[in-house]
This record gives C-alpha cells, sequence and structure tokens, in this order.
C-alpha cells in the first residue's frame, strides 16, 4: 500500500476528506446550474458512474438560489464554484451548499470577506482555495516576471491561507493546477511542505479525451504515488461521467481505491495464436458491470501467460484455436475459442 | 525540463539508446514474422504513427530467417524477440537483426550462451535482457516465497547482467515489468541505483486501451519524472499503431520529446456559451497532421480563457455565439462561433 500524507480531516456534508479518508473522486457538472433540471440528471449520472462530489458553476444569483432546489433532488454533497463575489458565496450558503471554491483574496475589501468567512465557519461549510495557473493575480505575476511558476502558484495559495487563518477559519482544501504536469507536480510538492489542510488534484485544461486522460494519470499519478492528494478531479474536454471513469481507474492503478473486476491483458505479439484483441475487449464489457472485487488476466500465450495467471483469479491462456481457463494458476479446463468468453464469464460469475 | 538520469549510450543499427539520447519510442508487431509483407506493411504503419524501433516475435527458425528478407524493406531497426533458444538468436543475428531481446540465464548451457554473446559481441548487436514479472526463474520464486517482488525481479536481471559481464559484454538495456504500477516503479528505481545501462521501461500486460493508457501513463509517467527511462514500450491488448500514439503523449507531457501541435482546452463548465467539447474534438483532427512545434488552447469562458491564451502561441476563448481569436494573448479577432474553427485553422498555418 502507498503511504499517503497526514493531512486534515474535514467533513463536507456527509463525506469526509482528507486525514484517513479515501481519495475522494469527484468532478463538475457542465450544465448550467440554472437548469435544475438538466443538472440534478447530470449529478445523478455523476453519482451512478462513482462520483462522490460535484462542483457547480455559480456565475449568478438564480444559480446561486436554484442550489436549494437542486440539494433537494440529489443525495451526494455539492461545491459551488464562485468568482469573485461575496453576494454569490452567501446565497450558495443560504441554499444550503456543503462546499464553496472560492479565492477570498479576490471577493472583495474586508468587510466582505469577514461576511463570507464567518458565515462559512458558522455553517461548517469548508472552503476550497482553487488556485489556477491561467488566473494568477497581477502582483504575483508581477513579481515573478509575468511567469506562472510553481512558486508563484504556492505563492497566491498561501495568501488566500493566510486571510482564512486570520479568522480562524480552518476548514480549508487547496488546489493549484497549471495546464502542465510538471508545474502541477512541482506546485503540490512545495505546498504540501508548508501547511497540512487537504489537497485537491488536478491538471487544468487537460484536453480532449485522450490527452486529457494521459495527462492527467501522469500528474495525478506522480503526485498520489508520492502520497499526495486527498480528492481528485480529471479535467477533460468530454462528459463530465468521462471523468470519473478515469479518476477511478487512476485510483484502482494506484491501489487506492477498489471498484469492480481488475483485468490485465496482454498486448499479443507474433505468437498470439487467438483473436486477443477482440477478446479481452469483450471481457471487458461484460465484466464491467460485476461488482465483485477479482482480478482477471487475459493472456495471449504461453510465454507470459501461466505466470500472469498465477497472480489472478481467473484468467485465460490462449493456445490455437482453444483457451485454457486458469483459477489462482491451476487449469480448471480447455475451452474452443468460439466458447471461451461465455464459459469464462460464467466462471467469473460463479467466483 | 526534467533532469535525466545519466545512462551508457548504446548504438542500434543507426539509432542511439542512452546517454544524452532522446527516450526512444518502440513498440512490437503483433504480425506473424513468418508472413514478411503483412509484418513489413505494419512496420511501416508503426513507423510512420512515430515509432523508432520495433520488435518481432521470433517463435522458430522460419521467423528468424524472414527477418533478411523484412529488414531489406523496412529502415528503422529491429529487435528479435527469443524465449529460451540460443539457436533462434544466432540465425536472427545471421539475418540482420539489430537488437536481440533475450535473457541469458534461459538459453541452455555455457556452451550455448557464450556462442550467442560473443556473436552479438562481434557484430556489435546490442541485447535487451526482459525480466518479466510473469515468467521469473523458479528458484527466484522460491526464494521470495512465490510473490514476485520488485527485489525478486531485480535479482533476476541481475543474475542476466552477470552472465553478460562475464564475456565483457556491456551492450546492454535491461527491462523489468509488471502488470502494476507499484512493482514496475520500485523494481526499476532499485536497478536504476545498482546498474547505469540504459533501461527500457514499460508496464506489462497493461489491458485494454483505456486501462492501458491509464496504467502506462501513470508508471512511466513517475519513472520518466523521476529520470528514469531511455526507451519505452506501451503495452496495449489493442493495435500497436495505438501504442505509439500514447508513448508520444506520455513524452509530450512531460516535455521529453516534441511532435507536432500541442492543444490545452479546458473541461467546459456551467459558465461556457459555446459547444466546445465539439469544437475541441473538431480543432485537435484539424491540426493532427500540421507539422508544427506550437501550443493552441481552446478556452471555454473569460474566467481562465485570458491566462491560458497568454502562455499559447493561439487560441479560442469562447462568448455566448462568438469566440476571440488570440495570440500570444492579444486579441487578434472576434468570430462568430460558425466560423471559428476554419478562422482558427487559417491562423493556425499562418504561424
Amino acid at each position: 500500500m502507498l503511504k499517503r500524507r497526514k493531512t486534515k480531516k474535514i467533513k463536507i456534508g456527509n463525506l469526509y476528506l482528507g486525514g484517513n479518508a479515501p481519495v475522494v473522486i469527484q468532478s463538475m457538472c457542465n450544465t448550467d446550474t440554472r437548469d435544475v433540471k438538466a443538472t440534478v440528471a447530470q449529478i445523478k449520472q455523476l453519482q451512478k458512474a462513482g462520483c462522490e462530489l460535484v462542483r457547480l458553476a455559480v456565475p449568478d444569483l438564480v444559480a446561486a438560489k436554484a442550489i436549494a432546489k437542486i440539494k433537494k433532488r440529489v443525495s451526494i454533497p455539492l461545491v459551488a464554484d464562485i468568482h469573485f463575489s461575496a453576494e454569490l458565496a452567501m446565497e450558495a450558503m443560504r441554499s444550503g451548499i456543503d462546499k464553496l471554491r472560492i479565492n477570498p483574496g479576490n471577493i472583495g475589501d474586508e468587510e466582505k470577506i469577514k461576511m463570507v468567512v464567518l458565515e462559512a465557519k458558522k455553517r461548517k461549510i469548508p472552503i476550497r482555495i482553487g488556485v489556477n495557473g491561467g488566473s494568477l493575480e497581477k502582483d504575483i505575476l508581477k513579481k515573478y516576471k509575468g511567469k506562472v511558476t510553481a512558486k508563484a502558484m504556492v505563492e497566491s495559495a498561501m495568501r488566500h491561507i493566510k486571510i482564512l487563518e486570520k479568522y480562524n477559519f480552518r476548514n480549508i482544501v487547496i488546489s493549484m493546477k497549471a495546464s502542465d504536469v510538471e508545474r502541477t507536480v512541482e506546485a503540490y510538492r512545495l505546498l504540501s511542505a508548508k501547511v497540512d489542510y487537504p489537497l485537491h488534484i488536478g491538471v487544468t485544461e487537460a484536453g480532449t479525451i485522450f490527452r486529457g486522460t494521459v495527462l492527467s494519470s501522469i500528474g495525478l499519478g506522480i503526485l498520489l504515488h508520492g502520497g499526495i492528494g486527498d480528492t481528485l478531479r480529471v479535467s477533460l474536454t468530454a462528459d463530465p461521467v468521462e471523468e470519473i471513469r478515469v479518476a477511478w481507474e487512476i485510483c484502482k492503478a494506484l491501489g487506492l481505491r477498489k471498484r469492480g473486476i481488475t483485468i490485465t491483458s496482454c498486448p499479443t505479439c507474433g505468437r498470439t495464436e487467438i483473436d486477443l484483441i477482440a477478446l479481452a475487449k469483450k471481457v471487458e464489457s461484460e465484466l464491467a458491470f460485476i461488482d465483485k472485487d477479482m482480478h482477471v488476466a487475459v493472456m495471449g500465450c504461453v510465454v507470459n501467460g501461466p505466470g500472469e495467471a498465477r497472480e489472478a483469479d481467473l484468467a485465460i491462456v490462449g493456445g490455437k484455436g482453444v483457451g485454457l481457463i486458469m483459477k489462482k494458476g491451476e487449469i480448471l479446463r480447455k475451452v474452443n475459442e468460439k466458447d471461451l468468453l461465455k464459459e469464462f464469464v460464467k466462471e467469473v460469475k460463479k467466483f
């Protein structure tokens, strides 16, 4: 098991974040928050895919008020994404939001900051400070000669943290996202050496499904493997359900979360004598909705097949027109290629 | 720039690996090597996709002899993947193979080992020792109580290395693949502290395109970000061309290689007022074949848009039914949503 950095534990609705809580998987709706029906439908889709916390854009008062209606119809905690406005933050809290994503340094004068922070404190609503490489404060940007460096991002985060701490507010989560791996990783490493607040990790503007999956897997993978990260959001220019799928796969790959069946399969080569690519795809889709904590392997040949099969609960090892079904490394039986999928799925269900 | 571990530089055909050479991107044909036509076609496809080194399965003498015919028709170096057979290694070398992937400890007695190693030395053919979690030596497996640990894999690698070093053979590349991230990373970290031979990195049996992309991005990402890895193979149960696509994306994400246009795009949210998912996809496919070293951003709104645009050569920042085209952070012009793609691609070509 990976050793995770020890962070402060906070509570968002009925969900724990940080401390010894599992890494929380979250996403953000891309619906218009004022459209309650569409937003509720997307939250439910996300929840079904495994999302545990959902953020909503709150660009105006209508959206802030809509939160109350949305809250009544969903069961997972919600985060209001607010920029520059103390009034919207107040309204979101009155509407029952579970967490705010707001940068206290840019919502107005001391009076306004105090109003928001004390209200959040009273209601036990955590605040996420979200530093983004694309929107650093002008004076910090100037100090770093116009370069959005990891240090500049950490300086921005620390400034917002100090504002909250001045009011003894410590119910804090922090994110610092850049659009590339290198700066994102460096910024989180620097900050995690300074504070013990839980960290929301992500690579921002990561791109389309393909590029975004690779970028997020690398960036979040490096951080999580190094013990950093209490909640994650994969950012894709795609249906947010895809973000959840990738987020789970990252957590599963690092042994941080468990969900469904893990499938190992080989890349096929000149030694493969069955149609393994098609078979692995079919096994993946047949097993997608079986909720068992087990490990199966789909292997093309006898060179690495038996070894992998030994480490799997159930495995297929392909031969010429046939396949062996193996259980914990022992041969169960030999099956013709055409019956292999059906028979294997049967064994998985029986397991 | 990432700091890479200093390794010995070796030569494979006309390609350098290790030392200060760029990270080499490789894959493996899944054609029958005896089928010269199909294999040559796949090598050419792989090369077009950006593959720099291709491995072929050599399960028998016919395949070993076919290498000579294949070599005549392709221009990138080839690696013969051989298991347990000194004879096949000898025949592959006579056929002009550029590199062997063979584990000297399992090709027979001292006589046979000597024959293969001296022949490779004479011909200046490098040998990759390929330790695989699925096929560890029985005595090592026994020593580690049947557990394929990272230490067990390193012990296996060191055993093969010592066999080659006994003959003063140092033209070596090493890989140690497990089917999970944790062991793979640990094994490479342990070995790279012991030897300075270039390392071939990969997560083996990573699975279907989706799972394999995530697993390889995390595993190879962690290693490369830590300076480890001189060549990489992404292992997917899919067309090997997909492996090359993922491998390039990993290297680009870490700034290790450059190829084509980098596209940053935001995840869309309730603030987005244009159809950004569709637009980003179209921009990605329109720019896929433009070979320019530039960075473009496709952003949905004015919160993070202008900041990202400042870091991009060219950017789209979406508004309501319109988009701004920006160059190095300065507004070039405002364009209606329906003309945005066409006008943007025009600007990219002009850049």
